[in-house]
C-alpha cells in the first residue's frame, strides 16, 4: 500500500550535533529507499520539509519505518493513505 | 519540473451528463499520461478527490494541462511545486 | 488494517427519496458490519455525522466499501489510518 | 458512555526522565484498560499521538482518568463525546 | 452531565413555512427547558445562532433532545462535553 | 451582561511556585464567585482549560476581573459576548 | 459599551429587489448613526463587507440594532467586544 | 501605494452570458493596466484565480477599481497592503 | 488613509525590564496619538492585545509608526486596510 | 518561471549577532536582485515579513536561492507558483 507522507523538520535543540544527525538521516533514508519503502522524495521549496511517496504493508509498518529515521524526534509528520486510481499511469510500484 | 497536485471533484450540476463527462475525463487523463504530464495518480480514499504527480515545463504549461480536463469547471485544485531532494531514490522522472 | 473514518451526511437534494435512501444505507451498513468491514459506528451528537472503526486490507479496499454506501454521493469523508499501539487492550480485531 | 479521545504527546522538557515516564505511562494505561476505561488505543502513524476509545460515566470521570496518566502534563487532548448509532455492530461495549 | 452546545441556524429553504417552524421551535425549546434538558440559552449577538447549557444523561440522550427540535434539519451543532470544576460556584444544577 | 469565557492555562515557567499560584487562583476565583462575577465554571475534559459564565457591567469591567486572576499571565482567553435569548429558561441571573 | 462589528453581505437571492433593499439599508444605517449606535463604518476594500464601530448598552441591545438592518438575513456578522484602553486618545465616544 | 490582491472567480450563475462577461472583464483589465492601476497579473495554476500587483492612492481608490470589474459580483477578493522594502530591486513602480 | 490594526503582545523574555518597557510603550503611544497616527485604541477583553484605528499616508508610513513602538519586537500585528464607506457617520477623521 | 514568495522572519536566538546577520542578509538579497532572481520585494506592514516576486528556472533553483539567504534558518517560507495571465500588463519580466 502506498502512502503520501509530509515531513517537516523542526529546529534542532542546540545540544544536538546537527551535521552528524543529518548524515545519519541521509544514510537511513538511503536504506529505506533500497528496501523499497521510500519510493520518491521531494523537497518543499523554501522549507525544511519534504513530500515522500512511501510503500508499506500497513500503517503499523509505515510507522516503524518513519520512526526509524534519526531526525524523527524533531519531525512533524502527516500521513495520507493512498488508494489506487483507475487512471494511474503506473499499474503497480513494483513494476517500475 | 514536478508538481504535486491535489484535485477535488465538486458535485456536478444536474444538467451535466455525468457518465459522458467522466468518460471524457478518463480519456484526457490517459492522453496526459501518455504525454508524460501525469506521472502518477492516486485516489483519496472515501473522497471524490485525487493526488497526482505531474511533470511540466513550468506553472503555465501545467495550468494548460489541468484546465484541459473536461471536469476542470467542477474541480478544486491545489498545486504544490516540488524541488529535487538529495535522497530521492529516482534521479529523474525521465529515467523511469 | 484498521481505519478511523469520519463521515458527515450533507443535505439531500429535494428530488431524492430520503426515506428509501436511508433504509438502503442501513441495509448496506449492516452488510459491511457482517463482513467485518465496519467494526464500530458512533453518532456525533447533534450532527448528521458519524465516527466509524473500519477494517480493510488497504486504502483501495476501504474506498470500495465506503463508496458502496447508497448515501456516498452526499458524504464528506475523512479517513485516518491507524497503526497498532503497544498499550491497545485488544490485541487484534479478529480475536473479538 | 463512550468517548473518542485524541492525545498528542508534546516534547518532554530535558529535566524529565523520559524512559521512566514512558514506563509509568504504559503501566497506568494498562490499569485503565483493566478497569475498562480504555477500550481501544491506536497510534497515529508518524506521530507521537494516539486515538483512543474510552468508556466513562461522564466527562468528569473521564477527566480524572486522563489526568491520572503520568504524561498528562505534556499532552494535548481533544475529547469527542460519542452517541449510540443504530447501525453500530456492537450493541454495548460491556457485551464484548 | 452538562454539555455546552453551540447551534447555528442555516437559511431555511423557500418551501418551508418559516413562521410556523420558528413557533414550533420555541414551543419545543420550552418543553426541553421544563424537562430540565435546556438549562440556559443565549443568543450570539448579530447571528442566527445560540449557545446553550444542556443537561442530559449522556451523549445519546442529548442527541435525541437536540434532534427533536423542529429546526434540527437546518442546524449546525457543536457539542462540548463539560466536566465539573472545583471552583464552580454552583455545586449541582439540580440545587438551583 | 453575561459573557461566555474560554480560558486555557499554558504551562507555567519553571521558576513559578505552581502549587502556591494555583491556591491563590482558587481563592481569587472564589472571591469573584462571591461577587457574582463568575456565575458558573466547567472544566474542559482532558485539558487544563475551562469554560466560564461570567457577569459584568461591560467588557472593561470583565477585563479587570479576568486580569485579577493570579494565573492571568499564563492564560489564553477568548471572550464571547452573550445576548438574551427569548427561550432562555432563566429570565435573569440576578433572579437565582 | 463599544463593539467592533465585522459584517459580510452574502449574495442576495434572485427574487429580492436588490436596489430597494440596499436603499432601505442605507436609510436604516443613517438612523442608527443618528442614534449614536453606529459610530464609524468602513468598507473592506475589494469585498462586499464592512467593519463598524458600534455603541450599545450591551450585547442584547446591539443584537436588536444589527438585526433591524434590512440586509440582516443576508449577513455574516462577527461581534468583537471592546474594553477601554488606557492609551486610547479619545476618552469617551460621547465627547466627540 | 502598492497592493497585492488575490482574486478568486466563483462559478457564474447559469443566467449569465459567460463569454460576454469574460470579454468585458479582459477589456476592463486592459484599461486598468493602461491607467497603471493593475501593474502585474498572474494566474494561480489550476485555479480560476489570480494574484495581482495593483497601484492606487489608497484603499478607497483601490476598491473603486476592483469593483469596476464586470466579474466583481462573482469574486472573492483579499487585499494585502504593501510597504516599501529597503532591499526592493525596483525603487518605485513609476520608474519602470 | 485609515487602517484597522490588531496587535497582540507576546510574553516578554525574562531579561527584559517589563515595567520600563511598558512605560516607554505608553509614552510612544501617546506621541503617536498626539501626531494623529493612533486615532483610537481598545483592549481586547481577557487578552494582552488591542484593536487600533490608525491614520497614515500609506502602508510604509504605517509600518514606520508601528515599528517605532518599544514593544514592537514582541508583537504579532495584523493590518487591515480600510476604505471609506458611504454610510460612515464621520466624513473624515480630520473633521473631528 | 515566476514565484510569489512569502517570508516571515522568526525571532533570532540570543546567541546570534543580529546586526551582522541582517547586514549579510541585505547583501545577499542585493546579489539575488542583481542576478534577476529577486524581482520585487515588499514589506508586510507591521510584521517582520515580506512578499517577494522571484524568478527561477524551477523550484529546485528557487530553493537554492532562498536557502542561500543568511536568515534562512529563521524563516517561515511559503512558495506560490505563478502562471502567466493573458491580461498581465508586462509580457515578460526580462523585458523590463
Amino acid at each position: 500500500m502506498e502512502f503520501l507522507v509530509s515531513i517537516k523538520i523542526l529546529p534542532l535543540p542546540r545540544e544536538e550535533n546537527s551535521a552528524k544527525l543529518y548524515a545519519a538521516e541521509a544514510l537511513r533514508a538511503r536504506e529505506l529507499a533500497d528496501m523499497g519503502v521510500i519510493q520518491r522524495l521531494w523537497r518543499v521549496p523554501g522549507q525544511k520539509a519534504n513530500w515522500g511517496l512511501w510503500e508499506a504493508q500497513d500503517a503499523t509498518t509505515l510507522h516503524k519505518a518513519i520512526s526509524s529515521l534519526p531526525l524523527y524526534p524533531y519531525m512533524e509528520v502527516i500521513v495520507h493513505p493512498l488508494a489506487k486510481h483507475p487512471s494511474d499511469p503506473l499499474k503497480a510500484p513494483q513494476s517500475r
